[in-house]
C-alpha cells in the first residue's frame, strides 16, 4: 500500500433539484432557501458560490418514483417535502455553466428508464455546452414506485438490472467514441466540408435489452464520454462500478471499515487491469461550521430544532425498503430482503438496530456523518478522517440552504489551504483532466476502448480542439 | 369570417441547435456564427438579440435521425452540415431562461422516442425554470433513419403513430394537470407543510401503449401544459392539431392556398368545440433586410453566392422520402408514397415538379418563402401576407447568423411598430398569457380539461400564485 502523502482533497456539492434532499426538516429554518429550488437563480446563485469556494464539482443526485414505504402512504414525504416535488437535474445544468468557468456537474440518470440514444445525445449536447464539465451518476433505480411509474409490472431482478447497465453503458460508448473519429469535424468554410464523411461511421448494436444502428448526431465533444459516477455496494454494483466509474460513493462508516471498503475497491479496480488511482473515492458528509468550535455547536443545536428525525426514518424506510412505523423505538429491526439500496440493507443483517438507534444518527434528518467545529477544527477532522481511510475527497451535504455552503468557504476551505490539502485554484481543462491530470478522455485501460471506432491519443485531445479551431481563421 | 383588423404580428426565431438548418450552405459565409452552435455564449448572445427585438419566443426545431435519402448516403449531409450534427435542443433552456424575462421557448421533441414520465417531468421542469415560458412542438417523426437507431425496426404505420401522439398526450396531461391540484403546496414552515398530502392524487393509465400509475414527480408549474404547438397538414395530423395545439405552423404556399388552409384549420377547431382564435397559425419565412431595396438585393447576391441549393436539394430528399439525385433536371419527379412530412410529399402527386423548379426555389439552400427589400418594403410585404392569409405571425429562419436577426431587428421591426402591427413592449405573465391574454392555463374547452384532477379556475392561477407565497412570509 502506498499512502500518497498530503493528497489534495476532492470537494463536491452534493444537492438535488428538490427541497428536502438529506437533512430533513430543515426546510423550515427560517434562513433556509432550499423552496426556491424551481427557481433558476437559486441555482446560477449557488454555482458561483461553489465555484468561489473552488469545489470541484456539483453533483446533483435524482430519483425516479416517491417514497411510499413508511406508514404505507406519502403523507409525510409530502408535508416534510422528502424528495418529492423532486425535478429533472439536467435542466439546471446550462444556466449554471452559462456563469461559471470551471465548476463541474455530476447529474444523475436512472438509465432503466431512458432511451439509451436519447440519453446519450443529451449528454454530449451538455459535454459541449459546459465545455467538458459534464458527468453521469449511474444508476439503476430501486423504487417500485418508479415502475409503476413508468410501465413496468415491478423491478427487475438485482442482477438483471446490472446486465441491462452494462448493455446500456456499452451502447452508449459507442455513440459517444464509436460513431465519430476525432478529427472528424473540420469547419473548412472555403473547401465547404464541415465535416469530413469517411471519418463517421455508423454504429451497430444487436444485444438483449437494446437494438441500434446508424451515425451518432453528435460531434465529438471535449470528453466525449461524460465523468461516470457511481455507487455499488453489492456484488454485482462493486463490479460494475470498478470497472466504469471513475469516481465512486461509499457509504460513510467507522474509518475502520471505510479503510477497509477502499482497500477492496482499489484491489478489485487493479484486478481488472485498471489503475486504483484513477478511482476516485468519496464519503458524503454534512458539516455545520462556525467562527468557534462553541458556536458550531450552538448552530446544531438550533438547526436540531427545526430537523425531521421522523423524516429521516422515512427517507430511510424507502431506502432499506422496510416501513419502519411498524416497530417498536427499541425492538430490533429484522433483516428482510427487498428492493432496497443493497448496502444499506444488508447492514440489518449484521447488526441490531432498533427505530432509537436510527434517530438518534438522524438527529438534523440525514444519515450522513456529522462534522461540527469551527474552520480548523473541521479541517484536521477531515484531514484525519481522509488520510486514516484512504478515500479521495468528500461530498458535502447542504444543511441550511445556502447558507451551509458559505459557510463552509468562509470558515473550513482557508484552513485546508493552509495545510495544503486544497487547491488555491482551479486547474485548466475538463473536469475529467482536473480530476486525473491525464487528459480529456478516459484512458487506454478504460473498457470503452474496445469500443472506439479508431486508436484515440487520450492526452492530446484539447491540442486537437485547438488546431481544428484554427482552420476557421 | 370575421377579419381581426390590425391584427398584432407574433414573431418567433425559428432555429436548431445544428449548423445549417434551413437555408444551407450559408454556414460557408465568412460572417456567419453558426458553427459556434456548441457554445452556450452563442445561444444566451441570441436570447438577449432576440429579447431586444421583443420576438414572442424562439423556436428550436429538432430532428432525430439522419438525410441519408439523397444519393443514399449522408456524404453531402456531413459535408454541408445538413442538421448533422444536431444536438439536443432542450439543454439549451436554461441558459437562455437565465439571461431573459419575457422570451418565450418553443422546443421539437419526437414523442415517439420518449418515456411519457420522463419527458413530462423534464418539461415540467423546464415550466418552472423559465417561470412559464416554455411551449413543446409535438412532432412524431418520419424518418426510417431514426427507428433504426432508436430500437424499433420500422417506422410505424402513419395514423398509428398519431394513436400514440394522442394517447402519449393524455397521458402527459395526466401528469402535469390530474395528479396535484393547483393549491396543493402551500410551503408554510411554522406547521411543517409543504404540500398537503389530502391534494396530491395518483393517476391512473392503463392504455393501448402506454401504462403509468403513481404521482408525478413535479409541482404545478406557472402553465402546467407547455404551450403546444404542432404541424400536421395530413387528415389525421391536422385533426390532431385542431384539437390539442395552440400553435400550428402551415406549409408556406401561395397566399389563396394559405388562405384556403387557414379558414379549414379555423373551421375544424371550431368544429371540435375550440375558439378558432385560440389557435395561432404561423408560416415559416426567410428574410434579407438591409437599409433600402437595392443593398438588400446586394446582400441576397452575395448570399446566394454562398449557398448550397444542392444541400437544400438533400434535405428536401429526406423530407419527401424520395432520392432527387436520381432524376433528370428537367423530369417531373413521380409521386411515391413513402415515410415523408405527408404535406410536402403529397404536392407531387397534384403538380409536374422538376428538380429545375426546386432548385430555383433552392437559390438561398432552403424552402422557406423569401422577403427581401428594405425595412418598409419588408414591413409592407408582411403584413400584407398575413392579412390576405388570415394567419397571425411568422417563424423566422436565419439565413446568416446571428447577422440576419441584427438587421430583421434594426430595420423591419421599427417599420412594423409605426404601422402599428408589432408591440413595442412586452406584456406580462406567462408565454400562454402572453400569446392569448387569457391566463397561464389552458381553458376549459381544451381536451385538457377532462383530466385535470379538479376544476381549475384558468384565469387566476398567477393570483393564486401570489397567495401561495404569501405563506412563506
Amino acid at each position: 500500500m502506498t499512502q500518497i502523502p498530503d493528497k489534495e482533497i476532492i470537494l463536491n456539492a452534493f444537492d438535488m433539484n428538490c427541497v428536502g434532499h438529506i437533512n430533513h426538516g430543515l426546510w423550515t429554518h427560517p434562513r433556509d432557501e432550499s423552496h426556491r429550488f424551481n427557481e433558476l437563480s437559486y441555482w446560477t446563485g449557488l454555482a458561483k458560490t461553489l465555484e468561489q469556494g473552488l469545489f470541484d464539482g456539483l453533483f446533483i443526485a435524482d430519483i425516479t418514483g416517491v417514497y411510499d414505504v413508511y406508514q404505507g402512504n406519502i403523507d409525510l414525504t409530502l408535508k416534510e417535502s422528502i424528495q418529492l416535488p423532486s425535478h429533472d437535474p439536467s435542466t439546471l445544468v446550462s444556466a449554471m455553466a452559462a456563469v461559471t468557468q470551471n465548476l463541474g456537474f455530476g447529474v444523475t440518470v436512472n438509465l432503466s428508464y431512458e432511451t439509451p440514444y436519447q440519453f446519450a445525445r443529451r449528454f454530449a449536447s451538455l459535454d459541449h455546452l459546459t465545455q467538458g464539465r459534464i458527468g453521469w451518476n449511474i444508476v439503476t433505480g430501486y423504487l417500485d414506485s418508479a415502475a409503476r411509474l413508468i410501465d413496468q409490472t415491478g423491478l427487475q431482478d438485482h442482477d438483471l438490472r446490472y446486465e441491462q447497465a452494462e448493455e446500456f453503458l456499452s451502447l452508449c460508448y459507442k455513440f459517444w467514441e464509436g460513431s465519430w473519429e476525432h478529427d472528424a469535424v473540420i469547419k473548412d468554410k472555403s473547401q465547404r466540408i464541415f465535416t469530413q464523411p469517411s471519418k463517421v461511421h455508423a454504429i451497430h448494436h444487436q444485444g438483449q435489452f437494446y437494438h441500434s444502428q446508424g451515425v451518432f448526431q453528435v460531434s465529438p465533444s471535449v470528453q466525449r464520454t461524460p465523468v461516470l459516477f457511481q455507487a455499488g455496494a453489492s456484488t454485482r454494483g462493486l463490479s460494475f462500478a470498478t470497472q466504469h466509474a471513475e469516481a465512486m460513493f461509499i457509504g460513510a462508516d467507522q474509518p475502520a471499515k471505510v479503510k477497509q471498503q477502499v482497500e477492496q475497491i482499489r484491489a478489485q479496480a487493479r484486478s481488472q487491469g485498471r489503475d486504483p488511482n484513477q478511482l476516485k473515492l468519496l464519503v458524503g458528509i454534512s458539516v455545520i461550521t462556525a467562527e468557534t468550535d462553541e458556536l458550531a455547536q450552538q448552530k446544531l443545536a438550533e438547526y436540531i430544532s427545526y430537523a425531521s428525525p421522523e423524516a429521516g426514518l422515512a427517507h430511510f424506510s424507502s431506502s432499506i425498503g422496510i416501513d419502519l412505523s411498524q416497530f417498536a423505538d427499541d425492538e430490533a429491526i429484522p433483516y428482510q430482503k427487498t428492493n432496497s439500496i443493497a448496502s444499506v440493507n444488508q447492514r440489518f443483517k449484521s447488526q441490531k438496530i432498533t427505530p432509537n438507534d436510527l434517530k438518534a444518527q438522524l438527529k438534523l434528518g440525514g444519515r450522513y456523518p456529522l462534522f461540527v467545529g469551527s474552520g480548523a477544527s473541521i479541517a484536521t477532522q477531515l484531514i484525519q478522517y481522509l488520510d486514516e481511510t484512504g478515500i479521495d475527497g468528500f461530498n458535502l451535504t447542504r444543511t441550511v440552504a445556502p447558507e451551509s455552503h458559505h459557510d463552509f468557504i468562509r470558515y473550513v476551505i482557508p484552513e485546508l489551504q493552509q495545510r495544503g490539502r486544497y487547491k488555491t485554484a482551479y486547474r485548466q481543462g475538463s473536469l475529467r483532466h482536473k480530476l486525473f491530470q491525464n487528459g480529456d478522455l478516459l484512458p487506454h485501460t478504460h473498457p470503452v476502448e474496445q469500443y472506439r471506432c479508431q486508436p484515440q491519443d487520450t492526452k492530446t485531445a484539447s491540442e486537437k480542439a485547438a488546431t481544428k479551431v484554427s482552420t476557421l481563421a
